[in-house]
């Protein structure tokens, strides 16, 4: 009813959203009474409100604090702040689950207190942030305290009087929405992270008060004198501030955040706020679809960045292990399922467990109770990277068990790798070809507080570190993150839906100067393998004689090797001096005289064999990280490195296949043996020919144009004249 | 029915069991009803008859061959043997289970061949056994193919004429049986796993045929003119041969079996067997009382040495996670509860999935339908080695999430390793001081064939590559086998039901000459951790002047050491030359002036602190294994090893704690910093004094008596005279 009434009221004037009713942000009035009509119901649903009661029980048998602001980040007055402003949020919405005043009153008392003491506040005393906040030492957490507090203002606001909603309004919600946004226009305005929690902070209580100028701010920034870039809300407008253009210039059109994963996991949060209460207060702007289902797409995106165990693909700084299992991924679930009703989402939050308190929540809840869970199938995709969608992007090539990620995106700024043309194999949600992700242990104190590590520099961010070329030993960009930060890699084709092939091929010639670096990547599915392979091959065209090293960073035993291989027994050296080789020991190395060389390794008991064509001129190297590494920052991981020294012109093509496991208990091991027994590959005119034998004699042929220029293209091959009119072509005999 | 009319029969003439009935063995005659009758009512065992039913009708399916032997293990005439044993016993189950006789048919062909061709045999081609079999290239394969085929036959025994038991009898079964005692008795008598199968084969058979003559031979063994020991089936005689000789000597009084519970899982299967097959047609010689239960006692002593994900701990040569999921232990599984019906096995059984055909096996099906399962709580204890209980064993002290495993026994045959007073210490089945278990890659080719690999002698199995001392860089024993066999260590004291505190202390003065080992050790439940402490002390005294070295192996990163540490940047060497010592990289060193040094690791996302007593000659060191091994045959794992230079007698005192763990989800850090603030470690006259501080001020005194010729003891402490008349005493304040 109130929608309606809210539709009509804005229809005529959009800046005066009249009769506010409360709630009116993620909880809204009206879904107050479904949201209690469906206890007793649904069994997640239930615990879910179970947990809510027991934690703002909690809460009410602790006494409150709201202490002078003296402490930096983990200190006690920024946890206790931070507790406080989840804790009114929670009372808030327990008040409005359980009908039950007490709760309402806690928070009431929290809120006075605040109003007490905010106005006398200067900026924190700890000095260590660009942008300091009052109640925190950097503003980004006042503004996360005031997405919670101001939830929890709207839950509580119809049990007020006036005399105290003028109190709390005036001397503390509407001075912190003050501070984030006309104090600290720097911040409120900027494209970034910061300025997004700032900007939804600020919108979001402009709601709640009812107050069109703080909406006004948050939707199109301030202007130099502080006030709104444009005064009527009549849409998305066209400011280049504000969290709309936030929202265009930080994800690009398929969702994906430039930053990667790891990040967009966190980044996520306000954006869904905030289009969840746009949507509330004016449905009429239909937020939803805003930039082609922006919001949705961003949700989808980073589920379609995941492995099979829901974890994150390690883009850019990552910690391993975060994944769909991270609290914010929760509440963005449950924003989902609102909105697409799709039935695989419920597959991902049974394995998370308690739903936030929303209409989502509850929504699947009930779809797990009513069993329509199906399991998700993600797909094969591109994703695209910068704002135009036009900067390359991230290739992903799904079957059954096995997925390759295929980076060939933008450097996602400061926390980018120099890792252009990375790619990533993932088998049954293990990480095959391996990247280290970043060199850091989040919160540990004793790893230098838990920041970034010198060796997420001298390492993790390096080249080596990544299963892509290497020219020189020397990083792409020179490691140069200013070099770096613009460029990208480009797409050349992608095929998902070949016949028993799956294919992505992608280019860069700005990582290093002079060179042309071209890499295919397919998973071809063939009736001799147990499981389909991954064939990789890498062009690098350089106008001066160079060493070139590819890596394939791989976890768990090296079971053979499929060539002579000279093992380091008694002393072991860096393999170089810098640009990550420092941290590298030389465990082994070798050629071969064969034309191929690889090995087999078994990680968590399956089989696993690289091969790889290689010359009399090429050096096959395995290593190990942990030289250098005085504070033992770096965990040990085993890599090999195909190296071809001193040429202008190369073509590497490696075939890595699954095969086979080894039971423990009933010590049956199957298929220990690789099926390739021979792997060519050449350039025929402008085509990549590679070319597979399996030991049962099958052949596998890859034909690859990968010059836009001439789509057509004739060639000779066994004598015979052949035309290739598309990107490729398979043939197995 | 059957069962009283055998005891009435047998109590008035023992060697005359009249009036066989079919079948006789695992599963009895009146069983079958019991089994059918079970069918629709629990879903594991309809599950399990499904399964077998599935099995015979891919045989059915097939067609059959009895090749003419020619092939080693692994090759086909070898490998199809052994199918064709257990396919005889699942076709003769699964007839008696369907009461389709088109089972039982197909069996009957193939024992007709295996009559036809079998007279004609001579010894297997492949000579590369002490003892060869004919369709097995060894005898040990023989007597488990006859072990498996008897119960075949045994359950078509009714479907078969005269005339066609008296040609497969005799030309095939009692050939066989034949074969393996009276051709081989240098094998048949044998104290060892060979002896044993033979005399388990040869034994059913008998009873299946109804052969005193063969069942005298299994019980009592054979004399030099083929006749058994004993003629009289008139108990469990006292021959030095047979199957209760072997009984009694190859286990424990606890039914430990030297080798370690990865032998004992294989060895265990014809015991069971064989005593389940006694007790059907002996009941009166109550075979499951025989030693004071060991059959039964056996079997819990098997689970009793698992960790908490229920896979054995790795004692001699192990391969690591072998465990309660062999299919050995489904069947023992199923023996043991059909005897004790303790619902802790269900617990067990369902993690196993299907089970045996056996009333035991039907039991747990019928108890996990009927919800008996209850979770197992595995107990502190000592379990003896030796054959009369009395040289050493092994302790077991187990907390609700945490287990020691302390070895103080006999060498463990030539699958021991050189590791007297080791221990490997577990946190919710995770091993925090690890042993590395045996060098070998069980059934993968490449890796030497599947056999133990040259590492398994010069690392696995010396003595630096365990939680024990080495002194002077030199393994036990020297690391000579034949000096360390009959060597054992001793018990000095245990009590696990202290105040707060399990311990267990242990001495050997055997493995190193005119050097005396003490260990005592301890799991503490104090306020102040989280979890129990781990208290580790150990006293060496020599008569000459040596290097000690006491090693710490574990898993994960280092986060944090508690000392300053050198580390190896730019070159590793091996630690040493020999002993194992040539396999370990010295990645670090340090030195500490405080009293104390250690260092805090993380594994599996827990954090675990190491804190020992140190003086300004102790070094600390830490290491990887990978020096040396030219085929990538060891894992890569870290160590930290405390050496003392240059000393007569030396006391090692160390804490390991559990602390707090750290969610890659919620990037929530708990707990990570060691309780641990000091700890001191001295003798007072004869006793030992172990001293904890916490950071929270508390403090942990643990007095020691090792002297057990002086069970009273009078001490000074602190300007005090006290009386300590126990062996331990725990003072908390």
């Amino acid at each position: 009813m109130k929608k309606i009434l809210s539709i009509l009221a804005t229809s005529i004037m959009l800046s005066c959203a009249t009769a506010q009713m409360h709630p009116t942000l993620i909880v809204a009035d009206d879904d107050v009474a479904d949201l209690k009509a469906a206890m007793g119901k649904y069994p997640l649903w239930d615990a879910t409100l179970a947990d809510l009661a027991a934690e703002a029980d909690a809460v009410l048998a602790s006494k409150a604090d709201v202490p002078v602001p003296v402490d930096p980040a983990g200190g006690y007055t920024h946890e206790k702040h931070k507790a406080n402003g989840q804790m009114l949020k929670k009372l808030g919405l327990q008040y409005q689950m359980s009908g039950d005043v007490k709760y309402a009153e806690y928070a009431k008392a929290v809120f006075l207190q605040y109003a007490a003491m905010y106005p006398i506040l200067d900026v924190h005393p700890v000095d260590k942030s660009y942008a300091r906040g009052k109640l925190f030492w950097q503003q980004l957490n006042e503004a996360v305290f005031l997405c919670d507090a101001i939830e929890g203002y709207d839950a509580i606001y119809a049990t007020l009087s006036k005399k105290e909603r003028k109190i709390i309004e005036n001397d503390f919600l509407l001075k912190m929405a003050d501070f984030l946004s006309v104090e600290t226009p720097y911040v409120f305005n900027k494209i970034h992270n910061h300025g997004v929690w700032a900007a939804v902070a600020v919108g979001m209580t402009g709601m709640t008060l009812d107050n069109d100028e703080l909406v006004a701010r948050a939707f199109y920034g301030i202007d130099e004198k502080g006030k709104p870039m444009q005064a009527d809300i009549n849409g998305f407008g066209d400011s280049p501030y504000g969290f709309f253009t936030q929202t265009k210039e930080l994800f690009s059109p398929d969702g994906y955040y430039t930053e990667g994963p790891y990040y967009q996991r966190y980044a996520m949060t306000p954006f869904l706020l905030f289009a969840q209460s746009i949507n509330q207060n004016y449905p009429e702007m239909k937020v939803f679809d805003f930039e082609d289902r922006i919001f949705i797409k961003a949700v989808e995106t980073l589920i379609d960045l995941t492995d099979a165990k829901n974890e994150f693909f390690p883009i850019n700084d990552h910690l391993k292990g975060m994944g769909l299992g991270a609290p914010s991924m929760v509440w963005a679930m449950d924003f989902l399922y609102a909105r697409t009703k799709n039935p695989q989402i419920l597959d991902i939050a049974e394995k998370q467990g308690l739903r936030s308190i929303s209409m989502g929540g509850m929504e699947i809840a009930k779809g797990l109770a009513q069993g329509k869970k199906e399991t998700i199938a993600k797909q094969s995709k591109i994703i695209t990277d910068g704002k135009e969608g036009k900067s390359g992007g991230l290739g992903l090539i799904r079957d059954e068990d096995l997925t390759t990620v295929f980076k060939f995106a933008t450097h996602g700024l400061n926390h980018g790798h120099f890792d252009r043309l990375n790619m990533i194999h993932y088998h049954q949600g293990n990480e095959i070809l391996s990247d280290y992700g970043a060199a850091r242990f989040v919160n540990v104190k004793a790893k230098e507080g838990g920041r970034y590590l010198p060796e997420n520099n001298s390492y993790a961010k390096q080249t080596i570190a990544h299963n892509t070329l290497v020219v020189n030993e020397q990083s792409q960009f020179g490691g140069e993150y200013k070099m770096a930060k613009e460029p990208h890699s480009q797409l050349i084709f992608a095929d998902f839906e070949g016949d028993n092939i799956q294919i992505l091929a992608a280019q860069d010639d700005k990582a290093y100067d002079h060179v042309m670096m071209k890499r295919v990547v397919a998973q071809i599915t063939h009736k001799d393998y147990a499981q389909p392979i991954l064939v990789d091959v890498f062009t690098v065209d350089a106008l001066a004689e160079s060493q070139f090293d590819l890596p394939y960073h791989f976890y768990g035993e090296i079971i053979d090797t499929h060539f002579d291989v000279n093992t380091a027994t008694d002393e072991l050296k860096p393999l170089g001096t810098a640009h990550g080789y420092e941290h590298l020991w030389r465990i082994a190395d070798g050629k071969s005289n064969t034309g191929n060389a690889g090995f087999t390794w078994m990680q968590d008991r399956k089989f696993y064999s690289l091969t790889t064509v290689s010359n009399t001129e090429t050096e096959l190297i395995f290593t190990r990280t942990g030289a250098n590494d005085p504070a033992f920052n770096l965990r040990s991981e085993p890599a090999f490195i195909i190296r071809q020294p001193k040429t202008k012109q190369y073509l590497f093509a490696t075939v890595v296949e699954c095969h086979g496991d080894n039971n423990p208990n009933t010590e049956i091991v199957s298929n220990q043996e690789k099926m390739t027994q021979k792997l060519g590959a050449e350039r025929i005119g402008d085509l990549l020919l590679v070319h597979i034998t399996s030991k049962l004699g099958s052949d596998i042929e890859l034909l690859i144009n990968l010059d836009h220029e001439k789509p057509t293209q004739e060639f000779e091959l066994n004598g015979e004249k052949y035309v290739l009119n598309s990107n490729y072509k398979l043939i197995t005999k």
